[in-house]
């Protein structure tokens, strides 16, 4: 079994507490990034090894920067 | 034609800086971080769409964070 990469599961709590703070679905945020609804949901669970054009796009629609997104413990 | 996201542009600009900041060549920085040397030039001139997985594998290699490899005008 492999672990899941520690900058995947950072990224992953972080959007989603982003998108909570904005009361946003996935449905909303997959909208809004113009991304599938159930891939939102995948890289949400860290299940994806999302690249970093998507990476932006979500950062765009959840309105925090990447950097922020990747940081350890914040938001 | 396509504009390269300025997510891309960031992380290779900062990657390149922190790899001349530590004097390892493109080859040392592909051994250090298991990945293909033509890969990392290509990741360099942000011609790639990095996966997470290994822009942590980079970062690791290069001992600079990730938040830090995509900040804007940063080292």
């Amino acid at each position: 079994m492999k672990t899941k990469s520690s900058a995947r599961r950072i990224f992953a709590e972080n959007l989603r507490k982003a998108r909570l703070a904005k009361k946003l679905s996935q449905e909303d945020l997959a909208e809004l990034s113009s991304l599938h609804r159930t891939y939102v949901g995948s890289v949400e669970r860290a299940e994806r090894n999302v690249s970093i054009d998507n990476m932006e796009r979500l950062s765009a629609a959840v309105g925090v920067s990447l950097p922020e997104l990747l940081k350890e413990g914040k938001r």
